[in-house]
């Protein structure tokens, strides 16, 4: 949707919501829909081509408005994550379905996805345990808990562990920065041997640093094995898994408990919207299940209805699975895969100028739209060449620390970049080095005379 | 502002995003403003009277624009709050002002603010602890804490607990609904008698149910003197407090560590917008803080800026602070008064038409919006008249469980609500009742002959 039309199609949906509010006194107060209406009336996979803006607003009036805030809101949810789950070609366990033990769940931020999982598995193992010892407090079983994670997990990790009161421990990651079979089982020989008690693993596919990749095919069969809950965190990489060609980055999810990425990082739905799935959507419930009188509803206990509060930190909720029914609908699959293509490309694109340059050394694989790059040199060179770029204001760059390495990061992530912008970067970036390095040489010369 | 004026607003702001689109090739990628920038750049207290929209989005322009998202997001929010609190007359310590302790953060919902502060509590008491006995561990410690709230308190309180991994115990409330000194310190007796370490207490002003205000004035001091951290939970009834007739009810908070309400529910912003004060704000960071290298700044340790993210669950955070901004500007506090004082009004209308019907009675104190009734007998009889309502779907009523007692709640809660919508909705009650009453009747005769 370019200006001209977003013009005319957000003045439409101004005056949709104008008549909407002076009509309101017409309408119903509470719908007449059954619970599980909507399923049947909207396709059960995202189309391929897009559609028009017209036949989208169409249904949200047919579809929609007649199944008010409720049960509109949730059951679009979690069509919408069926959608989107099958889009990544999640394992059918990952699915509601019509029947599913599974299923998906738009959470606010992947910190708050992964804190749902840790406590859900936290629930589990207590009751686990307690159900063989029910002599065992919390708190004694609490204090022998160990989660896991890379040491290049991301830090809402860690204050997971730390909101949980459970201990997390950092696993070494390999020499590409992944998570490996071999660490991992040291690490758990050596807790258990402790008389701790392993119970919760996050892998990370896409790491914040470095997009390095955890090895879900030998961290999975682990995690099996030793019955311990798997969260698979892919904040940022999980959008480009609709694409056939990295859809092998996800390979081992059959294993995990739970699976979170942010559309809102790459998939062109707006902050915010974390997609998160379970396949046994017991667990999630029953660590927050609370059921008050002004709570309760007729259809509590049918099965048919799904409470997503049970599922989530908080208890209202907004209608965010709106947003991805526009936008899987105008985009289509086969646009949001080109989408995630071309960043792909531009990035690298931008990895092969780097490698023309002997000055610059590529620090990590180039695996989707992140490049992580830096001068030959020390640490303090690469901070003033940062420094010099960031206080320039033509483009902007985070860091990252790799190993001690003080490391630049090139990011694709605006909807609208084409590979021009990618190159006047570049030289941008090769002028800035020039100077710093420049600087750097009468710097030395200054000290040697 | 009316569906003719939002019509023209709206168009206009579509096309202010579409400008924004087309020419943002033309902007600096950061901003040129230094951390602090905002403050100065508008007024230290809400207008009074309303002001124009134009007026408003000249500032956009003026002063957020070039503040981009960072620093702009938080610095308005800061200030948004201190706003707020200086209209609830909160005391200064709540307020971050140039150099205060304390000061305000938008969570998404009471549930997260209660979590986050009982989360802080107990990373406060663990520390102190720890400080005096170096050898106890964290789960030991958690093992004897225990939380309190009135057996009144919203169920996102006992969600907070089982979070948290705490024992929360509820106190028993008084004929009112209201925890009091006495109920409360026996509890902490008893529990302190049996080796267990209170130490974080919810008292809720509006309970969910019916309305009612545990009693901050004696509560405070007990939480004061045995050291216990005290949250305010005031969801709905906060919004009441910028308006002098009602601001008595929040006496006592001055004894409070954080306190907090939803201008979602009650204060026209739209959802979510959770209003949460502390008093030191090193007690909420010191629970979360963490900083990796990808997160780091160069203001970092300067006290220049509120790094939010240490303050709440997610890491990732949206603009809210710009919907305050807009509707206290808009309707100045005089006319956000004029609303709450509006809705009361009509509640003590309808309470006035329960009263003239000897059928029904009410079953707690209308202090606000909230109207607690029900038809004199049986829970049965009220548990039909609910059904025949909501099923004639032309009003929609909430029920609640008051000492075991089914009742029915109506609440004045739409922005457009007049009179005759009150005057309606009591004759359609009226109507439904007599159909309830007769068909009792009728089945009582039945069951004689
Ligand atoms: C791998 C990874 N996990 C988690 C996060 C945190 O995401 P959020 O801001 O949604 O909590 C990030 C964010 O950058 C990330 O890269
Ligand atoms: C007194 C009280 N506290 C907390 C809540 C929970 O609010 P939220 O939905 O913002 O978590 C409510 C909600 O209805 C409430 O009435």
């Amino acid at each position: 949707m370019n200006a001209s039309e977003f013009r005319r199609r957000g003045k439409e949906m101004v005056d949709y919501m104008a008549d909407y509010l002076e009509g309101i006194e017409g309408r119903q107060v509470f719908p007449d829909v059954c619970p599980g209406y909507l399923r049947s009336l909207i396709p059960t996979t995202a189309p391929q081509e897009p559609e028009t803006f017209e036949a989208i607003i169409e249904d949200v009036e047919k579809i929609i408005m007649p199944g008010a805030a409720s049960p509109a809101c949730t059951e679009l949810e979690t069509v919408m994550m069926d959608w989107l789950g099958k889009m990544l070609q999640l394992p059918e366990a990952f699915l509601a379905g019509e029947a599913g033990e599974g299923g998906g769940v738009i959470q606010g931020t992947a910190s708050e996805a992964t804190l749902v999982a840790l406590l859900a598995a936290r629930t589990k193992v207590t009751r686990h345990l307690q159900a063989a010892s029910p002599e065992l407090t919390q708190a004694a079983i609490m204090e022998k808990l160990v989660a896991y994670a890379s040491d290049q997990a991301h830090s809402s990790v860690e204050k997971a562990g730390l909101i949980g009161g459970v201990r997390l421990k950092a696993i070494p990651s390999d020499g590409k920065f992944a998570m490996r079979a071999s660490a991992l089982q040291e690490a758990l020989e050596r807790d258990k041997a402790a008389g701790l008690i392993p119970f919760f693993v996050v892998a990370t596919l896409g790491t914040t640093s470095c997009c390095s990749f955890d090895n879900l095919l030998e961290v999975g069969p682990i995690c099996h094995e030793e019955g311990l809950w798997l969260h698979v965190d892919a904040a940022y990489a999980g959008s480009a898994f609709i694409c056939p060609e990295f859809r092998h980055l996800l390979n081992g999810v059959e294993f995990a408990d739970s699976f979170n990425f942010n559309p809102h990082k790459w998939l062109l739905v707006n902050f915010d919207c974390s997609a998160m799935w379970v396949k046994k959507r017991t667990d999630l419930t029953g660590a927050f299940r609370l059921d008050p009188v002004y709570l309760r509803h007729s259809h509590q206990d049918s099965g048919l209805i799904t409470d997503y509060r049970h599922w989530q930190l908080p208890l209202g909720r907004r209608f965010r699975s709106l947003k991805m029914w526009f936008v899987f609908r105008m985009y289509g699959v086969k646009g949001l895969q080109a989408y995630i293509r071309k960043h792909v490309q531009l990035a690298h694109a931008f990895e092969a100028l780097v490698r023309q340059d002997a000055r610059f050394e590529i620090c990590a694989e180039v695996t989707l739209g992140l490049v992580c790059f830096r001068l030959k040199g020390s640490n303090k060179l690469n901070e003033a060449l940062l420094e010099s770029i960031n206080s320039a204001k033509k483009i902007h760059l985070v860091p990252c620390s790799l190993r001690d390495r003080f490391v630049l990061r090139f990011a694709i992530c605006s909807r609208t970049v084409e590979l021009a912008h990618v190159q006047l970067a570049w030289e941008h970036i090769r002028e800035m080095a020039a100077a710093v390095l420049r600087a750097q040489g009468e710097e030395k010369a200054e000290i040697k005379n």
